[in-house]
């Protein structure tokens, strides 16, 4: 078997942490399998790199920012080679330019282009456990570039598909999928298997176990991944095409408080207007989630999108730089909102879910900012004080709880 | 003109001291120059990455650990980029992968091999500073290697030489080369100037400003060097063949106490013994330094030689695993010496300095453990708790302090 396991930030916070993820690695290698290992920077250094940065510069320039940055996940990769020869097996760490991790230009949020699986093969040939920096690559000007936060489980689904891994693990701090974060909502049950499509749709939406672009490659690639701890040997949650779930009317709630609201006020009510205003943002590199745009009343519209918190301030100044061209009137920002969504296959033969959500909301008095939906999901946005609340009532609604 | 500045760990110890650094080269880059900028890892940080290492590996294998020292270099050179920028001038930083910096093999202790200037070049004609990691190279595995402590000196003059830059500013905590360690002798004296022979053999043995192979380099392509502090805008030592100094009987005095002795007893006295020993220390990768030959007694003789701390260790290992093809008796180590030196290209005319140097050491009643000259040296051994006490009487019997 070709097993990819990825190891999140906390997992190898500590050097004792990186003894025990070594020591987790050593057992499926000398069950025979070959074992290739990805992973983040350790603990917090990679907050820690960028609180630095802002010593000498508030606004780093983003390729300075990735040169920067992947040292994190160097460190990860040394230390765990070190670690594992410590416990007498053979291990060779490489970093994107090793590898080499093909990736587009965009630095801060570079995609995969392309995996040369050469070298890793060679060295699993070797007998060799294989330890790579997740998250970075390396860009047509021979540049660093990062995949943006979470990148380090793209890194691993991609080098899973490349491979053609048996098994790609994630492990992460919790022992699976949940229908809502324990966190906020203590009766919250584990889901032992999810489709690719529901767990895409939750980690697009913040359930924060999973990226979503690796979700969305192994949904591509066919690569079964399973989520699970890194502190225990609990099962997980195996997440596939056919997942067999006793299917319940949705999977899971999502919790959202990265997110911010901008509208766009008194846009020309004509053709090309939407295009040109999500060209403009899209040349900017601002990742946009939900949009909504109003009835055209009197000659004008308005449209409001959600985006991350970090790219508020640069999506606002991509739109007032592009004033001429978009002809507005005003933009509003909202920093303080938030996302609760609903998750689940079952939602597509059954009608009524998205009306059973609203009334949940309605009963515990909070206001619904904006809705979006696909097939197998509803979005609302809600204010940021309200988030908690929304999350609890609508996990109550549906009967998740234990 | 085309300058390179190479600036040690110290003087990018800080985010506040990469900002005086910045301003300071980029002084420099707006009278017009090319400005190429060397750097080491943060303060401390090499050590820190050290210690962490042993963390999970008391003896770390010296590929992982290069890949985790590179890191340190590649933080100092996004910071200072970052820098330059929050300055208002554009700046690259650049890695052993992105120069590329090719180097021999051996980890740990490579030796750069050849310099792709291309890619600075090319930044340098878009009018940008060029921020290199200093001490880092590739080797031929595409693997990271480092260059041994003081390797940032040596990236310098190749970058000098590589790019024919019209100067090559070594930048240190003390502001030039000095007759003796100022801090083990109050009343050293700043030389203006110095020829790359004496700075060689001041270098080499552990005067601690220039790194040796820095300075062969600089002669071997005629690197004119100048070592300044970066604390202040004094004019520092210039390094170069025809140095004008009003000559003395020597030029310094140098103090290296990261010396070990080994001794290896009852070999037996023909042909070949010696070159079988240092064939064996060289394959273990270990730089021997001062090596003294016992004169043949009833057919055995002992071979003793000294080398650095980090190294001992290793070379009696490897001594020990090649017992059989050595054939001697016992070994001997002795890690609490230090080397005291005179330098001078004056010596060479003038006979009776070493006696003068044993006088004072005499006198001082310090015993003379090894012996051993070059042309325009004269280095002995003596204890360690003796080593300050020694270089102070010497320093003092030759004249030199003020």
């Amino acid at each position: 078997m070709l097993i990819v396991k990825k190891f999140g930030g906390t997992s190898v916070g500590s050097p004792e942490r990186i003894m025990n993820v070594a020591i987790r690695c050593v057992e499926d290698y000398k069950k025979g399998n070959d074992v290739v290992v990805v992973l983040s920077a350790m603990g917090k250094s990679t907050d820690e790199l960028i609180d630095l940065a802002h010593k000498v510069n508030p606004k780093p320039p983003k390729r300075e920012l990735d040169m920067l940055m992947t040292t994190g996940e160097q460190v990860s990769v040394a230390m765990m080679a070190m670690a594992m020869d410590s416990l007498g097996v053979r291990a060779v760490s490489l970093n994107a330019f090793q590898v080499a991790m093909h990736t587009t230009s965009q630095y801060g949020s570079a995609r995969l282009k392309r995996i040369d699986s050469e070298r890793i093969r060679h060295e699993l040939e070797d007998r060799k456990i294989v330890i790579v920096t997740g998250f970075q690559g390396v860009n047509k000007y021979d540049d660093y570039t990062t995949l943006g936060r979470g990148g380090s489980d793209t890194t691993a689904v991609a080098l899973a598909a490349a491979l053609h891994a048996d098994s790609c693990e994630i492990y992460t701090d919790v022992d699976g999928v949940y229908t809502m974060d324990p966190r906020v909502v203590k009766t919250a049950k584990k889901l032992p298997e999810i489709t690719y499509d529901e767990m895409l749709e939750l980690a697009s939406l913040g359930a924060g176990v999973l990226h979503n672009r690796s979700v969305e490659m192994a949904k591509k690639y066919g690569v079964p991944l399973v989520v699970r701890s890194s502190l225990n040997y609990s099962e997980g949650t195996v997440v596939k095409e056919d997942a067999k779930v006793e299917r319940m009317l949705i999977s899971g709630v999502a919790l959202d408080k990265d997110a911010d609201r901008v509208s766009v006020i008194g846009l020309k009510d004509r053709p090309g207007v939407a295009f040109r205003l999500f060209d403009v943002l899209a040349k900017a590199g601002i990742n946009i989630d939900m949009i909504l745009q109003s009835i055209g009343r009197e000659g004008t519209k308005d449209i409001s999108f959600t985006c991350s918190d970090g790219d508020m301030d640069d999506a606002i100044k991509a739109i007032e730089t592009n004033k001429e061209r978009l002809q507005y009137s005003a933009i509003e920002s909202r920093p303080d909102v938030a996302k609760v969504s609903i998750v689940g296959a079952g939602m597509m033969t059954n009608p009524g879910v998205a009306a059973k959500m609203f009334e949940a909301l309605y009963n515990e008095d909070i206001n619904i900012n904006m809705i979006s939906t696909s097939e197998i999901r509803v979005t609302v946005l809600v204010d940021l004080k309200d988030a908690d609340r929304a999350a609890n009532a609508v996990h109550e609604a549906f009967g998740l709880g234990d």
